[in-house]
């Protein structure tokens, strides 16, 4: 095959799963997508996990022809090459892209759950991706990876599922943030949480009054500044005036009256926000970044040391030298307590100028594909 | 004198501002304080010029005993001695502490100009200063002298008003902002210009219907995310727990809804941002982060060699190492350009764990006032 072609997300129904916190959410639905064939031997699969704002839609084209969000990874022939592995991406529990979260419906009231949805985890995300790989029949995985949240799940699968894995690739993550990204995403789920409109629900922006609250595009607008590098920053926007008002319309700077995004990092961003009021949930926002925030191995285990005990897999772990969200340091943490527990470990610290967003950005596709195929073989 | 004690903030009137969009505002308000004597030759003058969130109360205790901003540096004894210089401090054009701004009447209408406020410019603050300095009846001045948007401000006195000043301290600033601190800049604004409750003035928090708008809050938390450094922030909060809901109350861990700001930092955060809305105008923060944003001497002269040239001050510039908003770099293209234009330049990178903030906390204020003490005495 040399494309993978229109994919149609698939979904599977579970009558519950036992959360962290104690408490049984049910029923749940988890929506995913796969890429290439089962082999017989049910030994080629490749587990891939995404980060914040990602879908279960990870490569090919949906039916309105959108990319999946890592098509440059996974495809024949490519990093991930789905003529050799049989690809499985689902949307994360609290997702708002079909899986079980904030906007499905609360069967005890009939209506979404919205800010009632339960606190969950990472650990939760991984469990339910568990409860999903068995319920396909297949009992070990080649590998698990992600970049980010993603990376995350992939080292919580490598501590979780030592058995149930061969290899976990853990791209740009961290065993725990630091308060400096705690302190964005607080920043972010504030302005969704003080904002006074209504929460609106995937694509009703505007309350009874007309007004549109715009909270989550704040949240995003954070989220984007922190992804970048600033030599991107730099090179992409640097202080270029775009002269264009927020609603699009060009001005003048002498007609300037202080409110437009006069600047093209401005507009960008703004289009950004914009964007991504569209296609994502306020609340799945806060319950996914309250999730990475408390992701903390330290804390769960005492030590990294005593959380990576268990690993059996070979484990490879990426950063990128731009990244000042998810820095090397903190991947050299990873690899450090996986080394002084004598696991088999692979550190790479690729040196891209796109910041924390390098794993998604086509331009860092040739380094990462290079990295991963080669990882993915020798596994 | 031991000590500054009780100052009161004094004001002055003029007919008005030509600013630099052409517009003219009038009338014109500006509010001040002085510390010290004027000698009888009034050649012991220091400016001093506060950050976007200062005012004119730089020193002494206000009425309700409240320090000036930066009392750790100016008084008898300390880095800018009041036993030998006049100092005087002016709430800048566009604030909302006595001087002209969003919050005076627009003698047009009658009513606050809010966000009808002109767009003006860091050189309109500057020549605001420069007509209070006039009115005063000082013709030179030993030193202007400012942190962040006021050493933006000294720089700008050394270009505009060379034969006015014999010497000036840039203090972590730059000549022009980069992309990512206009990005923070901006989606600061965005929080508040997208606030739907109807704009709030200064205390009168709360709308028609009880809502509070928390835009500004937001912009500040923004801010302050961006005025820490990591190291500070790993210092003083790390991962830690408060357990603290958004309304101060005490919670455990089992019953967050997910609303709250369980770790230290958030708290923190909502707290120094609720401090913020109580003394702050949101309309304010948009004009004067604006005038911050445009803060550009390459657009202005063409590049900073030309920018330079009439300068005849002593220039003295100083950054900090952990400053990653107004990093070392920016301080040095400065540095560089006078030093080509073979200007008398003075640089010191202070190594100090604060961030951007260095210059106003306590920690760094023995570093601070023996250089700054060392070089208003070689003037």
């Amino acid at each position: 095959m040399d494309e993978i072609g229109v994919v149609k997300t698939k979904f599977l129904q579970f009558d519950g799963l036992r959360l962290e916190s104690g408490l049984y959410l049910s029923p749940i639905t988890v929506a995913y997508e796969t890429y290439g064939e089962l082999n017989d031997r049910k030994d080629n699969v490749v587990l891939v996990l995404h980060a914040l704002s990602g879908d279960a839609h990870a490569a090919g084209q949906d039916e309105n022809g959108r990319a999946g969000w890592w098509d440059g990874m996974i495809g024949p022939g490519k990093g991930i090459d789905t003529n050799r592995y049989f690809v499985i991406c689902s949307n994360c529990l609290g997702g708002c892209k079909g899986t079980t979260g904030p906007i499905s419906v609360n069967p005890e009231t009939g209506a979404p759950y919205g800010r009632s949805f339960p606190l969950i985890t990472i650990g939760d995300m991984v469990n339910l991706q568990a409860m999903l790989v068995e319920k396909l029949g297949i009992s070990k995985l080649h590998t698990v990876i992600g970049g980010s949240m993603g990376g995350m799940q992939a080292l919580d699968w490598a501590c979780r599922y030592s058995d149930k894995i061969k290899s976990a690739v853990v791209i740009a993550a961290t065993a725990r943030l630091s308060p400096q990204g705690i302190a964005f995403n607080w920043v972010g789920r504030n302005a969704i949480m003080s904002d006074p409109v209504a929460p609106f629900k995937n694509g009703a922006l505007v309350d009874d009054n007309g007004k549109t609250g715009r909270g989550l595009a704040v949240a995003r607008m954070i989220g984007h500044i922190t992804y970048l590098s600033e030599e991107t920053m730099e090179a992409k926007f640097g202080r270029k005036l775009t002269l264009r008002d927020m609603d699009g319309t060009t001005y003048s700077l002498e007609e300037n009256d202080g409110l437009g995004g006069e600047f093209e990092i401005e507009s960008y961003l703004q289009h950004k926000g914009s964007l991504f009021m569209e296609r994502f949930d306020e609340d799945s926002y806060v319950i996914i970044t309250k999730a990475i925030d408390h992701f903390d191995l330290v804390r769960q285990h005492g030590d990294l040391v005593s959380a990576f005990k268990n690993i059996a897999a070979k484990m490879l772990v990426i950063s990128f030298t731009s990244d000042w969200l998810y820095p090397t340091s903190m991947s050299l943490a990873i690899v450090r307590a996986l080394q002084a527990s004598k696991k088999h470990v692979s550190f790479v610290e690729v040196d891209l100028p796109y910041g924390h967003d390098s794993f998604l950005v086509p331009q860092g596709m040739p380094n990462l594909t290079r990295i991963v195929r080669g990882f993915l073989k020798g596994v």
